[in-house]
């Protein structure tokens, strides 16, 4: 027997009405979609038919009147994937969560929780949330630092850790005859005393079948990059071209095993809005369609939420990208530094980088075996282990899980089947150890 | 036509396997039950089946070694009622949060997101955590004494039912011809700073289909009574005897009325077990079966947890209840009161309190005819507007809809079809009106 060749990984982002804050406005797209129920039931639906690793949420907790349209009125993720926990089997329930503004216990319990219910299947996005407004909503004076974020998410997952390690397996005994519902040497407080947080536990949920939530993370300043090389079984972070995320997935490997664990405990996920044709044509006409429904209006607004809401009207739009100083580093922190160098590098006005911020065209843009020739390129060639799949243009989740998958099955590049129900089991990633069972076993 | 005589309504308590910490050990019962979520699925089919007004999941944020023994290891109630809203489509979903150890913007956003992807089912348990040990998972020195706890609980319904009505009814537009999605002046920030909370909004989803989630409240202090009479929609608290639930109800009732509301406004589900039998003999027997579990460690250790997991070995059984001080008023104030003045008055013995506290016989034992008479008696002489029905044996809650509902049904005191797709509206409640829309409309 050969042996199979590595599998790419696939996850759907559900976004409502996708990133684009002006998509809602497409005459295919239903404008209510960030709250309708029944279409994330069918978006669920259809990412399992393609057998896809898992579904995606992201969050935010702040909103003003400038705000991307459809995340003034969303879905708050534990309970939006709870309810979607009820309506699939296989496939993996991935939300954001933030460490600046939620308490160890509360979240360790809520995707224990989620991940119990959906035997195996939870995963969870750690963010440190970058908007600054956020603060506002949670009675706090001031946002935290960008580094002091890190150091906190860096503690609170030490602490939801710890709690989700709370109950050995085989410690619930139940034995009906002697009456001892559960072992005592196998349940541990964890008695956590921090920097910024004191959490006793035990947590009052046991561990999941697949040991415990997968943990995803998407920064990508140093800051970021360090702590998902330590800590993150999976990270979504994206690059424009095919050299910087080949760099960026050798850097982060690399920082993986600096810190002790092997290349292959952090997959390497980025998202990506496939646009799928049956003629390049066709696939140039649908990006084309999105593209126009953009105003430079909203795409000055979408940049400047990347920038504490900057109100970018201000200046020239046909003029080189303005000099706005720090502006934006203690929100998006590489975000922001991306786009001010690639504008300086390359000379953009204002204009070229709002648009391109706003609508951005992607590589994997064409007929199906073009887009997955691309996506094969990418995972050949060392740049990623999979892709987290956004619509970029109406019907573009069932257009990627019709047209794209079969072609990658085909090649022996993606499942036909789930592998296991769990997320970690799809994933290929390994059932943590208990860390008080490990121990004893040491002794 | 004549008129429509009043209605009970049910709910139905979804405990695992019951108030009851010997019923695991009944070999029908599944000891896994409070982390098995199929067994979660078929109560709610059941009651659904039944047509029940809701399902209800308390919830607790500390454990030690002497807790419950299903409480040890069981599902958090906002992801669990989530995936509940999925498997079901007019039973309405109540759970337990507590306002000492969250914040309002998450939890306004947590329940109004399980309120909208339910279709209106939404409910909340407010409760101000009454186990002391609580503080030691989230960081806090000390648990709030009782009295400061339910400040705190006022402040916080405020801020929540603020937040909720952020977005006026019709404020998403939603205009794809003229690119506007919603009304910016049908969005509220809140601007709320209090004593307890500072927090700006609005928040990122609207209300749903019956207007913000349904305000339950147990407590039954004075401070608690006060509060459940003028901020919730409905009470669960419970009497031994008829007399003092009529009281109860006409004093909540009044109070009700002296805060400016109407005494239809709150409505008064108690608590119950019913245990029915084809014959009494039977029903009898499913009792002692149940009571004959319970061991006096166990009794003792359940009675403890009320008065913050006092040591009541330490005493001698068959004297009377020790004098304990007021310890369990900074828990469970009018609980841990009533067992005093219960034990002082009728004399009894530490054993005797024990064993009533851990297997109440309660008043609802018999055919289903008797339990039936029961209910229709409690509910006509003006004690109750419904019941919460607790699985006080196995099956309680399938015996309950099969066998007890008809009866009622055909008495025309229960429904036989819901009247409506949301809790508020099977409750009979009206529709909040948004707060700032009936600003406007003073105007």
């Amino acid at each position: 027997m050969s042996k199979p060749r590595k599998q790419l990984r696939f996850g759907a982002m559900l976004h409502g009405v996708g990133g684009n804050p002006a998509l809602w406005r497409h005459p295919d797209i239903l404008s209510d979609a960030s709250v309708n129920f029944e279409l994330y039931k069918s978006w669920v639906r259809k990412a399992e038919a393609g057998k896809l690793d898992l579904v995606f949420v992201a969050d935010g907790l702040y909103i003003n009147e400038k705000s991307i349209p459809h995340f003034q009125n969303r879905f708050e993720p534990i309970s939006l994937l709870s309810a979607l926990a009820s309506v699939s089997t296989h496939i993996g329930l991935v939300g954001t969560l933030s460490t600046s503004y939620s308490e160890p216990f509360t979240v360790a319990r809520q995707f224990g929780s989620l991940d119990v219910l959906s035997g195996g299947r939870a995963g969870w996005n750690v963010v440190t949330s970058p908007l600054e407004g956020s603060a506002l909503n949670y009675g706090k004076k001031e946002h935290p630092e960008h580094d002091l974020r890190y150091r906190i998410a860096t503690e609170y997952l030490e602490v939801t850790r710890g709690l989700w390690d709370s109950w050995e397996d085989g410690a619930f005994v139940r034995d009906k005859a002697s009456g001892v519902f559960f072992d005592p040497a196998k349940v541990h407080a964890l008695n956590h005393e921090g920097e910024f947080f004191s959490v006793k536990g035990p947590l009052n949920i046991a561990r999941s079948k697949q040991g415990r939530p997968v943990i995803f993370q998407a920064g990508a300043s140093e800051v970021g990059k360090n702590y998902a090389a330590k800590e993150a079984d999976a990270i979504f972070a994206g690059h424009e071209n095919i050299e910087d995320a080949i760099a960026f997935y050798q850097d982060i490997k690399a920082r993986a095993v600096s810190f002790g664990r092997s290349a292959d405990d952090v997959l390497i996920f980025p998202g990506i809005g496939p646009i799928v044709g049956a003629t390049e044509e066709e696939a140039e006409r649908k990006y084309q369609e999105v593209a126009n429904l953009m105003t430079i209006e909203t795409a000055l607004n979408y940049l400047g939420r990347f920038f504490e809401h900057h109100d970018f009207s201000q200046y020239p739009l046909d003029e080189p990208f303005p000099d706005i100083g720090d502006l934006g580093r203690n929100s998006f922190q590489s975000g922001t530094d991306k786009i001010k160098r690639d504008a300086k590098e390359r000379n953009l006005t204002l204009r070229q980088v709002a648009l391109q911020a706003a609508t951005p065209r992607g590589n994997f843009i064409g007929t199906p075996e073009k887009v997955a020739d691309r996506i094969e390129e990418w995972f050949v060639r060392g740049a990623v282990d999979g892709f987290m799949i956004a619509e970029a243009v109406p019907n573009g989740l069932a257009d990627f899980v019709d047209h794209v998958v079969p072609i990658l099955q085909e090649r022996g590049l993606f499942r036909t089947e789930y592998e296991s129900d769990t997320l970690r089991g799809n994933l290929g990633l390994a059932i943590p150890e208990n860390r008080y069972a490990r121990e004893k076993a040491k002794i």
